[in-house]
């Protein structure tokens, strides 16, 4: 039964806890758990593809059931190309309650795979990774939002920038 | 892994073509599902315990990995007692969405427990037990919401009644 | 075409300034227009049904196109009993939405009668027949939320009570 | 009366099975409707304005009283210039609910136009334009999303771009 | 300026922790702080209205300008007897938002009496009075949930009842 | 105590009638009252940040505890420079609920500063500067919306541009 892999699908720029979180309970209820970078060629990121790809790398690499990956194109046909008939998100809010719903209904429709909804953890329910780059840029402290990895990572990037 | 068996909890007042939906589904990603009925003391149902765990019975025949029992108390205390590491639910609109997640986060926090929220099927989002009984109770058709037995029992129910 | 004639339901115990905007407005959207009292035998309101239709008829009196008239069981039994194959209601708020476009899609999947929500009125976005009993019950100012006869009618009542 | 007639307004870049489940109920409820195309300058789509329309004639061919149009500028405007006192509009989900009805409140403030909304079907609760284009830019199937003309239409752009 | 008092109303059958937080929150940002026992004589509480005030004045013995006091009838009618201009809520969810908006705008509107929002701790997003009684009615481990006095009363509560 | 002072941040590009409402029941809420215009070096506006400035000295001249001022970077380290405990901000609908219950928690873990949300008043709540700019664009009447020297700041504005 293939239904013991799963893909955590998602922008990853950069990862934060609440991804880690989600992340780190999918490796505990599936047999492999695939990490996909979403490559979106019409919007620019703090951090490219592979920049994103090596800190999820660092900070799951106590998770041995866990790879990171990336994809093009649609998910349904990621997912289907590598035997992934489930999707793992987490839920953070009812503003993510729409999209996602419709995504996996769509999802379901065109290729059959199936999401699965995580609640997330309450402590990370006002994270996202572009509020971790809006206060890392002035300066402000993430370092209960971020891995230490990443938090110097973002200071880096914001010295330098 | 424990991860491979999973409960499908809620009341069945009676079982719907919605529920059977996601309990169908649950049967493809898990090995075992357990189809659980809430023995709620202060809220009287249409069907007693036993008369809806016969219809999920009947109605979920078809699947050999799917189980019908009942419990008492907390959710998470049922799912420590037979080893089920995994509470799967349908997500069908907003106004569901704050109580389940609240519970699941309540769930987690209390004993661990996962909840694994999948989207309804859209053909089935208007659909609720109760909305199934107030259209029989008038003798409004009934046959695309709920499977034939089910339908079969709610014209004697209310007939009879 | 019959779409001419409309339906507007509720259980109007009592009815308020917020009901009698969507009225007046329906009124002028439809050649006729039935405003309908739910029997509703296993919920206790303030008022009996033909008190609550005796107030809609005084509140209504100028709009020559709106008839009142109760009924028992399913809307769309009424509905096509009398020819009506437009429900008009009012949407105030996000808590409504989820109720009502379900019963909007069960109504057009059981009897292809269509639901038209108008948004209501930002004055009455805060407004119900229960905030209005519950107010007038303890003697609060109500005449901005409900016509003159209807705060006369309250006050009577709760006094009386 | 000139409830009779109604518009049907939007982007529709390109038309959906969603889009005409809301034309077509529409025309059943009124005794004209014009579907009309939002010209938005600032924003560029994947069909220019007069492919929109031309797309519109084609999959609304069957239903005589629909005429297709476009516009500039405010809503309400065009709803005077044209006679049109009623816009009819779909509601999928909760995220469309906010923005829709401040526009609908705004609208009837402005210039006492009225805004019908309709429950979306089901099937196409999870539907929009740009899921659409997402899925047929990747060769994704989307047969049962939209009409076959746009289907076609859909694949020559991207095969071509 | 008699802004420097605040109310928080509820039920507080029995005070949990996310109480406290918005009680203890509030007693920083007003010079005065009532926290007031909602008498609602048509809905029985595991706790009377005395035993909850009890537990209240427990659990705030450290907060000098908090008082604990109860009421009946309407909450406006209330804060005008005492000079209360301000009333302090918790938000947890979007399920608590269209029903506390609606009495917040009513409550501005009969009497001017101002509701300012504090946003929940997100430990607390799932708590709520009723999960904790059934939580503690089952012997589930409630002490992070509730202050140790709570938690003590509650396991007596449920083991003599 | 410090909690006599509140910031009202945002853009205010122009203020109406809907931020004037809740910039007057704080300045009767706090002692002083600070409306802080958001400097978004990213997002070009229609007035630049002085001109906001200026609009909003002149429609708040008569509230002698509010003073105009801007700020860049994170708002919490404005509020820490200026020693403001407290943010006010209205609430509108469901859809500003999430993003700014996310920023309220995350403004209070970063800095502990509080924010405190009122409800908007009903009608201001489908209004925003952007609706207000594009009905003012096409020469819609906005007399209801702002105040007058906005509204002829605006007309003057997309007569010229």
């Amino acid at each position: 039964m293939s239904a013991r892999r799963a893909v955590c699908p998602g922008s990853f720029d950069p990862v934060t806890n609440g991804h880690l979180d989600i992340v780190g309970r999918a490796s505990r209820l599936y047999d492999e758990v695939v990490v996909a970078v979403l490559i979106n060629s019409t919007k620019d990121g703090l951090y490219d593809v592979s920049e994103r790809m090596d800190l999820l790398r660092e900070t799951t690499a106590d998770l041995p059931n866990v790879t990171i990956d990336s994809f093009d194109g649609l998910l349904v046909d990621y997912c289907k190309r590598h035997d992934l008939p489930v999707v793992v998100k987490g839920l953070r809010a009812v503003s993510d309650f729409d999209y996602e719903l419709q995504m996996a209904q769509m999802n379901h429709g065109l290729a059959g795979v199936e999401t699965m909804f995580l609640s997330t953890n309450p402590l990370y329910s006002f994270l996202s990774s572009s509020l971790v780059k809006q206060v890392a840029r002035y300066g402000g402290d993430i370092s209960t939002l971020v891995p230490p990895v990443v938090a110097k990572s973002l200071a880096a990037r914001f010295r330098d920038g």
